[in-house]
């Protein structure tokens, strides 16, 4: 155990060093329900598309070159050798003279390279008027001209939206592998804290953050277990823990880090296992007294009791490594660039995250507003924040008017 | 039905006023599942919150003017009167010239009106010594301060996430009530698609679009139904929509919408029932063919074959009226603001969408690089594009370095 504060670089690497995230492992599901699933291997095609030559036109398929010189007042004159159905192979091939009628997406019969868009001909029984030439492969998507066969189409770590679905389905595939989600145990601590749905004892307060945390738990793609709210009492706590450690890939606390005479957190995690507390407290503003533990290879992140510092701690430390765990490629987080609203201080010598809400201005500029994330606020500032700023431990301040990346508590605005 | 296309405005307005889509009505479920649901009606605080003076700070209860003078080399003297627990109402009163020892979050005892933090005393026994002075109501967080009752914290509408989900449970609510989720029924039509999982036929394809499409209904708040690929009969078709609109509250179909003789969609949608179709073609690139038709109170929409083509209709079109059914508040459409990459050129008299891959250039920002959407990249597009920029259909062309708004397929980036 550290006893000086990490700075927050610090405390990322050793949580890349201690906890080395990597998925659970991968499962194969139905396509249709892999919706926020992780791609758990590259997509490699078993197949050219499209697998023929395919008219992309209503028309009559022909030899280009007998189209040569079909003008609006001068039309070439073809003769209709046959039609060719759609879904199945061509039964006519089209020979030098001939035109085969033919619907979009129909393979291209032998002997024709193009098609003639059904508008720019006339038809009289086996009769046809042509009065346009076409070029070689006119209006024809050639066989493997989208994917070639053995070409790799989505990378494992990709999540699963309608357009990777889509793709996956294109090459033929109604099942997949996907990495397993990560169970994530979430409980709260604190003697004043009681769970809702229950009637609010005097000098108590509902719990805000094991329901907070287990739904930014979802938007990170793993699976919260809800533990609920757990005494802050020794024995009591450390069983919690342990059954924690048992539904859970991962378990994550609220509450009791603070140095008060209640605060047992940080000790009974270091107390349940090897290797055991890996820090206690960040150089961090909101979020300083913020500890990880690492019981066998499950890690234990304890956050602070103040809602917004819970969720806001949560995202720069907790969420990369569910996201790992879940297979994600790295890096994926949201943000918007916008304009300080306000000037926005940093706590001295911490690296600092201001929550801010915001708005669009006339000239539909993005502007980030901070909000107050004091004790005063606790609920209200969760309700309004949409994300965060960060300012740097050797920076004072940001100022109005400069530009900043705010990271987004949600997907998107 | 309409002989002449509709601009794009018009089919909107068509849209609005013949479904007139609204909620499907509410239920109520566990708060714990709420998660990516909307909230069916305003949630009103029914307690104050805090529901007493909170200590924020680990400490001291005393009468402020008590402390008054205090200084590092000058403490004031007070006398230990008792301790407050937490979670509990104070069974000790603070008189003049005492304090209780007190720790954060809970509840301030009578008499007291303000909290000196324990690194700021000294304490034997009985006697602690306050180095600093403290004004009335410091480190408290008054009864009510954050939220009154009767308060409206969120408004019916809002999709619930971390925050939501945090700040209904602050209220002491387990369970809520959401709007339903709208159903919507997906099939393919084509005589050349095969469902994937399938052996691929000659002179097939593997359907894309009721894959890609289910996915955007869930993206949507809506809940799919996967009817399959349907023949391009009439029969077979008629009876597929019959069954969709019995399981759906919407239906989606895609393929069968252009001019060929094969497409029979838009006929057989307006023979379903009253009042029938409500459009059959837009002023609009990609998606001209896009029909609409009303059976009862059930929208059918259908979307050209072309997957992308495909999937941006849904975003222009379906996308708003199952936001609606789901109950969500306006509006809720994901875009950035980018630079154009290239010149991008619209359809004459047709309002254009451009779809676009969005990447970062070496000064961070983002740049929107159109990505080819004809025929011969169908697939490949679809993996690429990221979302559309629109031109309208008075404007030839967006210039490159102009900025343009990009709607995105996915929530975020």
């Amino acid at each position: 155990m550290f006893r000086k504060l990490l700075t927050y670089d610090e405390a990322k690497k050793a949580i890349e060093q201690n906890l080395k995230p990597k998925p659970l492992g991968a499962e194969e599901i139905p396509l249709l329900d892999a919706y926020n699933r992780v791609l758990a291997e590259d997509a490699v095609s078993t197949l050219e598309i499209p697998p023929f030559n395919r008219s992309t036109m209503d028309g009559f398929a022909v030899k280009a070159e007998d189209t040569y010189g079909a003008e609006e007042n001068q039309p070439v004159k073809l003769k209709v050798c046959g039609n060719v159905p759609i879904g199945e192979l061509p039964k006519v091939a089209v020979a030098k003279g001939e035109a085969a009628e033919i619907v979009t997406g129909a393979p291209v019969p032998e002997g024709a390279d193009a098609i003639v868009m059904v508008e720019e001909t006339n038809r009289q029984n086996d009769e046809l008027l042509v009065y346009r030439s076409v070029t070689k492969n006119e209006n024809v998507q050639k066989l493997g001209s989208d994917i070639k066969n053995g070409e790799t189409i989505l990378k494992a770590g990709r999540t699963l939206g309608s357009r990777e679905i889509g793709v996956l389905a294109a090459l033929g595939k109604s099942k997949i592998r996907v990495f397993k989600v990560p169970t994530v145990a979430v409980l709260s601590t604190g003697g004043e804290v009681t769970e809702p749905g229950q009637t609010l004892p005097p000098g108590k307060i509902y719990d805000i953050n094991a329901y907070s945390l287990c739904t930014a738990v979802r938007e990170s793609g793993g699976k919260p277990v809800y533990v609920g709210v757990v005494p802050d009492e020794k024995e009591p706590l450390r069983e919690a823990l342990e059954r924690a450690l048992v539904s859970g890939d991962i378990v994550l606390t609220s509450g009791g880090v603070s140095v008060g005479p209640k605060d047992l957190v940080p000790a009974t995690v270091g107390s349940l296992g090897e290797p055991g507390l890996i820090f206690s407290g960040i150089a961090l503003k909101p979020g300083k007294p913020v500890t990880l533990g690492l019981i066998g290879k499950k890690p234990v992140f304890s956050f602070p009791g103040h809602p917004t510092s819970a969720l806001l701690t949560f995202h720069l430390l907790a969420r990369p490594v569910i996201q790992a765990m879940a297979g994600k490629t790295a890096g994926e987080r949201s943000f918007v660039e916008a304009i300080a609203g306000r000037r926005m201080f940093s706590a001295k010598g911490r690296r600092t995250f201001v929550t801010v809400k915001l708005n669009r201005d006339e000239s539909k500029r993005l502007i980030a507003e901070p909000v107050e994330t004091g004790a005063s606020g606790a609920i209200t500032t969760l309700a309004k924040a949409d994300g965060f700023v960060e300012i740097p431990e050797n920076q004072q301040f940001l100022d109005v008017d400069e530009e900043v990346t705010v990271w987004l508590f949600k997907e998107a605005l």
